[in-house]
């Protein structure tokens, strides 16, 4: 297997962490720069089917986008995916609304906030508004995590690992008020006390 | 199970298609209708865990959220998931694609042109802007579609069901040119002789 990932992505990294988690740190990487060129060459060459990272190559040639995607086929058969049919849906449903709510106002706040460069249309308007929005979003995670360590069931499952991503940093890089959200900053620490972590880097 | 369900919303429909699919389109619905505060009393009552629909309500009481979260509760076991473990990750990667990227141009866009009261903001930049970018998101299922009748192995399964729900409908009602998609359009036809297949209603 080659990990294509892309080293300041939070979609990138999810799939690090896991592979730090389980040990499997040793799968070879491949860093993808953010370079609209870049991407395009790779996608049309097979390497990013959607035009994106991260892609896990596997070894028999299939080209795997979507970072949730990824954390689904490591994680089947570990104890970050619970056998549980209720239990993995729930997964799924945070998963899902990761990519669909959470990634579009977290991280894309982050990404106008510190690569303005290449992610232009930082107006005031649309910050004010990705902030109001994005404290909501972390409202429905704090009012969940105020009653239990984990997002789902009693231990870290992949949900917990997709939303740590843009989660971790969302006060650092995306400028929302943390302070709002204790339950948020104590399960974000108790993710780092997993053996194996590894921060984003 | 109860499903909570929004009639207008392709979201809702692709539950209602499956279950349809399934056999199973005796199981009671709820209309939910798209008021923000209608849907801000449900979330805080619990029926809406993250304020939208579609929402299945379990027999345990559990309120189970995102739309293609329901698909795979509901599919496992059934022949619309691949038993094999790399079709169902490419599976899971269209259906992620689909909430991260499809949605939130293709169904956006529809929205904007048929709902204006509901989703301000439709000026001329952005409808343009989504025009380009949908036609670029269509171009990848086309090239897929061009070489295969289903997007994954060889018969429908969840990835095709949750694509068809905004793509059936991305040139009526989001003015895309899909003149430009044969392969996405006999796709559409194909799917719609699926036994037990019901439109959009």
């Amino acid at each position: 297997m080659i990990l294509y990932s892309m080293p300041s992505s939070g979609n990138s990294y999810k799939v690090r962490l896991l592979l730090a988690l389980l040990g499997h740190d040793k799968v070879p990487r491949s860093d993808v720069e953010y370079d609209s060129a870049a991407l395009a060459t790779a996608h049309r060459e097979g390497r990013l089917p959607f035009g994106k990272a991260p892609v896990l190559m596997l070894e028999d040639g299939t080209a795997l986008p979507e970072s949730n995607a990824i954390l689904c086929f490591l994680g089947e058969g570990t104890p970050f995916v619970p056998q549980d049919p209720v239990a993995r849906a729930k997964m799924l449903s945070w998963m899902f609304w990761e990519q669909n709510q959470h990634e579009g106002v977290i991280a894309v706040r982050a990404a106008l906030r510190n690569y303005a460069h290449r992610k232009p249309g930082a107006t005031p308007e649309r910050m004010s508004d990705l902030l109001t929005r994005g404290h909501a979003l972390l409202q429905i995670m704090e009012d969940q995590l105020a009653q239990r360590d984990w997002l789902v069931g009693d231990s870290a499952t992949l949900a917990d690992l997709c939303l740590f991503a843009y989660t971790h940093s969302a006060g650092t890089l995306g400028g929302f008020d943390m302070d709002r959200f204790p339950a948020i900053r104590a399960w974000c620490a108790r993710i780092t006390t997993l053996p194996g972590y590894a921060a984003l880097s």
